[in-house]
């Protein structure tokens, strides 16, 4: 696992020690981590800042993402999704998406190339927490 | 036009007033509105806060949107519709779709209903938006 992944997995692991869901997010270009992110729904009580749209949130405006890949510990949501194709972000490598994840084929059929890594680290800290807090997972999912 | 697209349109001039781009938007459940918004890239130098997801943040966290209704001035684009699709709203009222908007046939094959008022009075101010600020635009529709 390179490092952009590692950092998103700190993100992650920085969000559930807030009290928050653990799943972070980077946006790389070429070798510079651009920002990182993590699911901030808890912490600043908003429902858009999954782990992905927080890292884009701090990178504040791009002349262009077709340069960049996104990483995130887990398959992207259609929010998420969506957000990649309209930035044109060409590349998204996940951590794992045995969890969750409907979106690959709606991404793939807008040329967005998607890696899963398949990380046993990635899916211990989403069991983990989902058995923690199974409300809040649902609600994240929007599954109430 | 009701009072809810009207509220979207005072939310979408009030960003143009602030210098930023003018789209505007409004939560809606029964009578009421639960929240506004408007597109804030330049205010907030945030790529993600455009007017429906701008809404949705000052919506705070919600139980659920099954009983709610979108309001845009403009037609959605893939991050907000695919934000539409994953809060599982089930209606979007959109003021035009002349300027921008391919996401109709995603939202459509995810069970959004999605009403096109097609106002003249939206059009026009998207388009004296345009006139005034091509580059400003082009940034936010990541066409650079």
């Amino acid at each position: 696992m390179d490092e952009f992944m590692q950092a998103a997995i700190a993100e992650a692991r920085q969000g559930r020690k807030e009290g928050g869901i653990p799943i972070g997010s980077v946006l790389r270009r070429g070798n510079e981590i651009v920002s990182r992110g993590h699911n901030k729904r808890v912490q600043e009580l908003d429902p858009i800042a999954h782990g992905e749209m927080d890292a884009l949130r701090n990178a504040g405006r791009q002349r262009t993402y077709r340069d960049t890949v996104l990483y995130t510990t887990l398959m992207p949501c259609y929010m998420c999704a969506g957000t990649i194709v309209q930035f044109k972000i060409p590349k998204v490598v996940v951590g794992e998406a045995r969890t969750f994840g409907e979106s690959k084929e709606f991404l793939e059929s807008h040329g967005v190339e998607v890696v899963i890594l398949d990380s046993q680290e990635c899916v211990d800290m989403m069991q983990e927490f989902i058995e923690a807090e199974p409300m809040l997972w649902n609600e994240d999912i929007m599954e109430l």
